[in-house]
This record gives structure tokens, sequence and C-alpha cells, in this order.
């Protein structure tokens, strides 16, 4: 069964309504997790509903926060998010970003008081119909050790970037600093499979191919001390440098529902027009990446891909042909309508 | 034989005079290399004295340049550097940059018409000081395929980023993009050794452990499509957004001697004080250093390192012990020298 993603949405919009969202505030949050099974990022897809839901519930979660400039200059903003949902907090975060960077050139805007935001790739594209470069990142509950060490400190923090382009698809990556998400190894475990050697370490931080073991320890970060740096520059940023949580100080989403996450952001917008008229700077990126199109493959490599491409295709083809959210997403976001009285049969046009 | 960084750095100044470099730029150039091998990045120390000396010789590169803003605004600058070497270049940008990050709070810097510009850590040093976090990213030669191909489009392109501490030393980061250096694969080369997996492909894209066929073929980015993704975002904002050359348009320091090397880098400095104290913030760097230090360790790991702290530590012997060169890259900066009229032997104090 596949669903339209255009009655997904209102669907998703109405639950948050129920409980307590403005209809801007429920489209903003809808947009997003729909955004994200449209470009196959179903982990950050409409599967977050039951938890956000439980989380408003609780009151860890403002429903309509106040977002508030609390510090600023010509070239920053921080941004005090009101516990409200990242999404929400994120969008007017760069809202007034993309204000400032139209005025002064370009701005940092670091957020404190947020929670899980989502994708970042769901602000980038938001950032780029104004011409900007951008950048999102966001810390998160600690999952991942140090480099070297065994007990979680980091969050798997992502680090998303993009470009706006004028022929070719815009470039924009959206990655986690950890070698796979640890619901990979959740996945793996339920089956009774192993996992590849290099994802997790064990609570002794010995290499494992085993999946229990390896939820027992951390997940790792991708590229080793590589990864580790730029999870723990993710986090300066975002927590260290805004006044937000930081490391194991993060509150964890599915768990922790007498408080607030204390998650912060970091976005980073650039008004290309400031280097370049916006059209020189597309036609630049757009002669890149038509010459990566066209460069020699490696064997059995049938397309060399741009960063967003694969996503890009996966929504175009989801917008057509709908998105399949498999029975267990599907009964579990069914059953928190039902719960706040909203009704997923009323949603007779979901289906394609 | 070990040498003393002090005199070493003015062997190497008296050298960049002798071909036309003014005592202030030959110092900033002289800096920057005994500062790499002070820190251990000998790739990027002083055995690179006799390729600039060879392209300052041949006239590609401008040997006292003159850096100017070519574009402004309230959080950004465009620089020209002039084709002079790339720290020359850069310890201007970042100065003009920290004055105007004073003034506004912070700022973007890009910079094309630029070259080699050594190790990303030099300029994070100088921005630190000053209460900056600082980013600084460089495009460079390419050497490496867009992931899927196998042909050489984007270079190694290195990632910095740094912030101040109080108590502890700083956190500096400084990684190319690729899994090693190209150099490695060389020095396996040469001494008829193979190469761990995941280095490199051959010239169809295969992967290879024959250090002779990786040299024919290219480099990997580390961790797959992540590096590759990472390394074409530094060279969208060095090369692309700045007006330099991108991808294979940026010209060999190795080769084309006729014509400069149109290299781009892109800085970002950020003055703390615009989100809070500087007190504040290192006080909250430093937190999380000693939580990092205090973690439990993995079986074998005898302690966990921040990023830089090694490095940091490698200067403090080295400054202490001196720096060996061995006798190749010692031989080869003697020569260099003779040619110009500058002698080694009088610099009888460089032993330590």
């Amino acid at each position: 069964m596949n669903f339209d993603a255009k009655y997904l949405e209102s669907y998703i919009c109405d639950v948050l309504k129920a409980v307590g969202l403005t209809e801007e505030n429920g489209n903003i949050v809808a947009a997003s997790l729909v955004s994200a099974n449209l470009r196959g990022v179903d982990s950050h897809g409409v599967t977050r509903l039951p938890i956000y839901v439980k989380r408003l519930k609780s009151g860890a979660v403002t429903p309509n926060p106040e977002v508030r400039v609390i510090e600023e200059s010509d070239a920053s903003l921080l941004i005090d998010g009101n516990d409200g949902m990242g999404q929400i907090v994120g969008v007017k975060a760069i809202e007034l970003g993309i204000e400032k960077a139209k005025k002064n050139g370009a701005v940092y805007i670091g957020v404190k008081n947020s929670t899980h935001f989502g994708t970042g790739a769901f602000f980038i594209q938001q950032a780029i119909k104004n011409d900007m470069v951008a950048y999102a990142m966001s810390n998160a509950p600690s999952t991942m050790a140090p480099w070297g060490g065994i007990q979680p400190y980091l969050g798997t923090n992502p680090y998303a970037f993009g470009v706006p382009t004028e022929k070719n698809k815009p470039i924009i990556f959206d990655m986690a600093t950890s070698v796979v998400a640890r619901g990979k190894i959740i996945s793996s475990e339920q089956r009774g499979e192993g996992i590849p050697l290099g994802w997790a370490i064990d609570k002794e931080g010995r290499p494992t191919t085993n999946a229990k073991d390896a939820l027992e320890g951390t997940v790792l970060p991708f590229a080793g001390p590589k990864g580790y740096a730029i999870s723990l520059m993710i986090d300066i940023m975002s927590g260290v440098l805004t006044g937000a949580g930081f490391g194991p100080h993060i509150n964890n989403i599915y768990g922790d529902f007498d408080k607030p996450q204390n998650v912060g952001h970091f976005f980073q917008l650039i008004d290309v027009n400031r280097f370049m008229t916006a059209n020189q700077f597309k036609s630049r990126v757009d002669q890149m990446i038509d010459e990566i199109k066209s460069a020699p493959k490696a064997e059995g490599t049938e397309e060399i891909f741009l960063p967003g491409e694969i996503e890009s295709n996966t929504e175009n083809d989801r917008l057509q042909n709908g998105i399949n959210l498999g029975k267990e997403v599907f009964e579990s976001i069914k059953q928190v309508g039902e719960e706040v009285g909203v009704k997923i049969e009323n949603y007779h046009q979901i289906t394609l």
C-alpha cells in the first residue's frame, strides 16, 4: 500500500494539531517528516510521529514555541528555541537568517533549547531556494565513544550542506557522523543477523560482528579519528558555542520524558550574490556536475552520482508512485492518530 | 642530526629572501613550514622549499603579492591573492578577516588566485589566538576520482578547524579528505611494499593492494561517499564560489611552471564573544576535553586524544629536542640554498 505524500502530510499535520500545534507549526513538522520519506530517508520520516506525540503530551516539548533572538551581531544570531520541536525552531531560525544574510551578506546561526530537528536536508532546501549556500548541523544524544573510548559521549551528529543549481538537481549532502545509524544494528539483531566489522565496538571496545554485543557497545564514527573529529566539531558548534547541552548532557528523545532535550543546532547561510552573481555561481556548479557526471566510470559502476542526486531521484519516484511505509510504521501512526481522535480511515484519498 | 626550529626558520627565510620575498613574507612562509615539521606533519614542512623556490624562479608565483579585497559585505570578503604563495595570501586574508569579525561578529572569506597554502592548522592557530572559532579549507590539484569514477577530479582538499581553550591545548583538526596522502603510496612503491586495501583504486577502478597500480589509479576519499561529498563541498567553497579554479582546472604545483596554480581557499571566523563571553566558551570546551580525557578506554588504548593533541605533544618535544629532517630532505634544502647563495653551513647554530 503506497501513500500519496500530500494526504499523508495532512494526516500528520492533523494529528499534531490535535496535540496542540497550530496549523502553521503542524505543517512544518509534517512537511519535514514526509519530505524525509519522499527522499528515501525513512528513518527520519513519519516513523517518528509516535515519539514526537509522546513528548508533546508529556510536556517536555513546547507545541508552539516562542523562537527568540537572544544575541545578535551583523553576522550572527543566537536563538533560543523555547524547547520547541527542532523542525519548527529550525525553520524560523533559517527565516531570520535568510533575512539577515540578504541584508548583510551571510550569517552564522546558533540555536539552543531545541529538540530533534529531523533531517538537515530539509533546512538546506529552504535556504538554497533563496540563492544561499547553506550548512545545517545538530548535536544529538550520545551514542558514539570518543576515538579510543568505549563509553558513548558524542551523538551521531548530522552534517548537511547544499548549494543551488540552475540546470541540474541541487547538490545536497546530509550525513550522520557514524558509519551507520544505530537503527541498522537494531534491525540486524532483530533478524538474528551479524553486522559487518567496522560498524561498532562491544562494551570492552573490541571490534565486533555480533549485533547484540554491538548494541551493548557503541557505534563507530566514519573514517575513525576523522569522523570523531568532525562529530566533535559539530557538537562544539551546536552545543558548546550556543549554550545548549553537549556530549552526554543532552537528554534522550526516547527517555527523559520529564525534561527538555536541550539539543543545539548550528546553521550557516551565505548569499552567493556577495561573491559573484547567482547565475554565474549556478552555472559554475552546473559545469562541475556535468564534468563529474560524464567522467569515466569504474568497472561495475553504471552512473556517477552527485550528493543528493539519489535522494532527489527517489523523491521524483515517490511523488509519482507514493510512499510505501510498511505495515509496522502504518500501524504505529494509525494508532497514535486514534489516541488523539484523528482517524487515518478518514483520509481515504491517502492511497493512490 | 636534529635542527633547532628557530635557526631552521631563519635559514628558510633567507633562502626565500634570496629569490625576492620581503623579510615579512619570508618569515610567514618559513614559520608555516617549520611549524608543520614541529607538529609532525613533515609532508608539509621544509621538504616543500625546493618546489616553492622553483615556482618562484619560474615566475608562476608572485613573491610579494598585493592581496586585495575585491568584493565585500558586512559578513564576507572575497580576496584576490595575486598568485602569491598561499601562506602569505592566507595570513593576510585572516588578518583582514579578524578585523572584520571583531567589528561585525563573524566573517566568511573566499580567496582566489592563490597557491598551495601549506597546512590549514597554521591559519587556525593565528585565528584562535584572537578568540575566534576558525575553519580553513583549500582546493588542490586533482588526484581523487568522484565516487564511482576512475579519473582524478577532486584534490585531497584539506579541511581544518579549531577553537581556543584556556586550560587545555586547543582543539585543532587538519585532515586531508583522502584516506591517505598520495605520498604514502609513493613511499610504499619505493620500498617495494604493498598498500592496505581501501587506500586507492587502479586505473580500471578496481581496489588494489599494489602500490604501482595504485599510483596509476587514484587515491580514495575517506569513508567512501561521505569523504567524496566533503571534498566536493570544499572545492565548491574554495573554487566555485570564489572564482578560483576547481576540479581539474587547477594547475599542478609540480608541473605547469609557466602558469599560476589558481588555487582557492575558504576561511571562516566567528568571534565567540558574540555567543557568550570568551571565558565561558573556553571553560565549556575545557569541560568537554576533561570529560573525554577521563572517559573509560578501549582495551589496548593508553590514552584518549583530542584532535590536535598529538601534534601539540610532538611540537613540545621537537621544540625541545629539535627536528630530525632526515638526510634526503636536509640535502635538498641545502642544495636549494646553495643555488641562491645561502649556505646552510653558515647557520652553524642550527644543530642543537
